[in-house]
């Protein structure tokens, strides 16, 4: 019988699926190599809390007023002798400690007694609330999609007195609300202190911005100062009450006003080595990590996200010129780049349907953005950024291919997504004009800086444009203001909208602000927001970055 | 002038009080020096707590049942695999660990992730049961009069898994209800291990009973037993669960008990010393004692506690032969005749009104009982019993006027309180027939055997006699029938209500129980009595002191 001759095609496509199947898990072996010495330089790079113990400043009146943020105001009703000096018991049970500022950490009290001999147990709650009305919503029953363990209430049972008790999670607030839960009436108890151990991990104090400096623009900035002091312990937390991890698009804003302020470059290089080192076995970045009980990653695929990892390194780099960590973390940054050319559509357009069908596609807390342009805009963005990252770095022919491919996302943006028309960008299948797609429009570089001013100016006049739902989304429409050359506008916004929060008697910035709905709420239940929150610093960065905007 | 002569009548007033003042003084200092070297003893007596990890027995479901203790029941319903094995959540919140047994420690558990990332803190309330009704009672609002923080159940925040948790506070137990109350559904936890560390003091396992013994005195005593056993801490305690301290009528039950069962004669030592060194400056005893933060005692002043403790100190000195300690502590037993003496009226009757206005009456958890006869019968019972101890410390000297003073309050007694037409003693201006006066007579030696014994015969069918409200003052009940020679009448009596208890599913003996009254409790909130009660333990006494009539 003659010999039949091999299928070469079968043995060539056989022959390319080995190639890749060990090319990835060659990959994979090379990713898990560098992930642990990356969290070991994490590790390295922890920060010592500093530890400060603070004191209440007196005793609030929770109250009902129409005209407060959320319905409720803190009335001052006089000193914390008030409470030295009295027996606790059902009568000033629910009395609020004020400390006067926002605080995150540890909450010690000690009680004595005061009358007579306990014969039996008590109990108290203790409330911790970041704003008034946190001190005022029942929270039960819990209508929230959160975990109900969020809020911050705490019971506790005290068997002998005196006593000294720590509350043992960690809490983020201002006002405490303490209730009385049952004593025996045979005796007298009170508290002798509360004390409060708060950390953070910022060393340094910034300099005072120019005398020229409007009281508002002050105000704000002292407050953006706060959130973000509050917001970095261990790493860059989204917020001390909630969610209290590091998460990349939170890492990348704090990291940005740090460089203006308290320059703890260390904690930005800790947590872009921990993020890295907690990418999946594919390099693929997850959107949020843990420390404890000991560093992971929640698995989470978030689109953007990914692509803002790769700008915040290459800020770092540029701001540290600590080129070693980027060329560390170069493969890293790489990587994310496989995202876009996975989307990339022929004609140039990113395919964001099915990104949206596959990633978490996030943006903003706003109900019904068309995510078409926004997706579009950060994906040039990204490839930009990285490639000045890679330039940075001297890694230009690693990713050689990324100039040209930003043109050609740029080009087919500018074409299928700008009305000539209405000299706006439009996004999705019903051509929804919003904040955040002219935001990522201009920041991509794909408006001209004419039609850039253009668009952005004719946006407040729009009436069914999307707003934006938090200040995380607020923030890239004041870049893009500022890349505009839009100034007096840029202020004029961030004056509107951070200055709206401290209208309303913010001590630090709140996660979610809408000025048309002040009980919004991502969670479906407006205490568990988060009333500190790392996005929504970013003020600090913009007014210290650019002084002849906001300092004058 | 001539002198005038000194008013010697005024003179010699002055110097009587002066001599009365001068000795009130000394005998202060003497109490004082006398105190602290009793509570030295006190504390070098302190046993060292055997402790013992126990694990649940399985799940069981608490179910209404009109014919159960209290309307309630304990269903098994499976293997504590149920929990161990599955995510824990709002479907399965409220599950009920079943220990098999009354346990008093500390409770540990240990919760671990089972699906995906941990992402917000949980939180969970655990409520500890000694009985059924404890779990399917709704403590809130709560209606009793003592503290609310007696009930034991307790919330926690867990913000990190896996976690090893163990509750602050001792708790006492047979049965745990978890509940959820939050947690991130993004994930799954589960509970890797329940485990409770079960203190007493206990060291030995007394011997079995007879062989002849009945099966309900055998379970009587096996319940006895480990109720005694849970009291048995570093004190004597009234209940594990509460009121968890030294009470002077508690200990001198459960001491008659350790005698016959565990024979820690230590614990009895440590629990007089520790009582007479807390005593008033005036020698008088206080009823109660805590042992932290460091021992002290509650100023309570009840008139037949003080009386029982001269009982007890004689018993233990009896028991033990422990001569050292009874002459130790004999100054407190002489000061507290102080109280008979003082009430005693000229024709030898008490004046229990004038007591009941000055002290706590106790006797029995009973309304409307008349204090009459159980006053006038514990002092004698008093009286006698201390000078039987004064004669084994070779004291009778000191007290000599004693059995004359004995003699004049029976006869008093007898003359009148016996009502020969019904052959009962009665008690108070309305000539009240009880229990407990009948008890007391009898204890007294008021009552010849003949009497004592026509009285408790007919006791049965006194329509509108006053029962026992209490384990406690049946305790004197079958005392008093064992004493008058009704050995039938005394086996059927604690057959009956100890054996009612056992059927009703007692794993301890109860605080207080009447048949007719499952939910009848001296603090407005039947979930706060306590189930473990140290008073209720004296079947083990009776028992196996005598067990030619128990034990066959």
């Amino acid at each position: 019988m003659p010999l039949k001759l091999p299928n070469y095609k079968l043995l060539f496509l056989l022959a390319c699926i080995i190639t890749i199947a060990v090319n990835n898990a060659q990959a994979q072996d090379i990713y898990a190599a560098y992930r642990q010495g990356w969290l070991k330089k994490a590790e390295e790079f922890k920060p010592v809390l500093q530890e400060t113990i603070k004191k209440p400043v007196g005793i609030v009146k929770i109250t009902k007023d129409t005209a407060a943020f959320q319905g409720w105001k803190a009335i001052n009703s006089g000193g914390i002798a008030q409470l030295y000096n009295s027996s606790f018991n059902k009568k000033n049970s629910g009395i609020v400690v004020d400390f006067g500022e926002h605080l995150t950490g540890y909450c010690t009290f000690t009680l004595k007694t005061l009358r007579g001999d306990m014969d039996a147990p008590l109990r108290l709650k203790l409330t911790f609330g970041e704003v008034p009305s946190e001190l005022a919503t029942p929270f039960d029953p819990y209508p929230g999609s959160l975990s109900r363990a969020w809020l911050q209430d705490e019971t506790v049972t005290v068997t002998v007195l005196p006593a000294t008790i720590t509350i043992p999670r960690r809490v983020a607030f201002r006002y405490v609300k303490i209730e009385w839960l049952g004593a025996s009436s045979s005796f007298d108890f009170g508290f002798a202190d509360i004390r409060f151990n708060a950390t953070t991990s910022v060393t340094v104090t910034p300099p005072p911005l120019a005398a020229t400096t409007p009281a508002i623009i002050k105000d704000i900035d002292r407050v953006g100062l706060i959130t973000l002091k509050e917001c970095m312990q261990t790493v860059y937390e989204d917020g001390p009450k909630r969610d209290q991890r590091l998460w990349i698009g939170d890492t990348y804003l704090e990291a940005l006003a740090n460089v203006y302020s308290f320059k703890n470059n260390d904690l930005t290089k800790r947590c872009l080595y921990m993020l890295a080192g907690l990418a999946n076995d594919d390099g693929i970045l997850n959107a949020n990590a843990f420390e404890l009980p000991q560093p992971h990653a929640q698995k989470s695929r978030l689109f953007d996200y990914c692509f803002l990892y790769n700008v915040a390194l290459k800020d770092y780099v540029e701001a540290t010129g600590d080129k070693q960590t980027g060329l560390d973390l170069w493969p890293v940054a790489k990587k994310q780049l496989d995202i876009a050319t996975k989307y990339t559509g022929e004609e140039g357009m990113m395919d964001y349907q099915k990104a949206q069908k596959e990633w978490w596609v996030f943006f903003d807390w706003k109900d019904g953005l068309d995510k078409q342009a926004p997706v579009q805009g950060i994906t040039i963005y990204t490839l930009n950024q990285t490639y000045a990252l890679a330039k940075l770095l001297g890694k230009q022919n690693d990713i050689a291919w990324v100039p040209a491919l930003a043109k050609k996302l740029k080009d087919a943006a500018h074409k299928n997504l700008y009305d000539k028309a209405s000299g706006l960008f439009v996004s999705g299948v019903n051509k929804q004009v919003s904040y955040g797609g002219q935001a990522w429009m201009v920041l991509s570089g794909v408006a001209s800086k004419a039609e850039a001013q253009k668009a952005l100016k004719a946006l407040p006049s729009v009436s069914n444009a999307v707003h934006p739902g938090a200040p995380y989304m607020f923030h890239y429409y004041v870049a893009a203001l500022i890349e505009s050359g839009l100034k007096a506008e840029a202020k004029e916004a961030l004056t509107n909208y951070w200055g709206g929060m401290i209208k309303k008697g913010a001590d630090t910035f709140w996660e979610v602000y809408d000025p048309t709905d002040e009980l919004k709420s991502p969670y479906k239940f407006f205490p568990v927001n988060s009333y500190c929150h790392a996005w929504s610093c970013t003020p600090v960065y913009f007014i210290r970055k650019y002084p002849e905007i906001f300092q004058r």
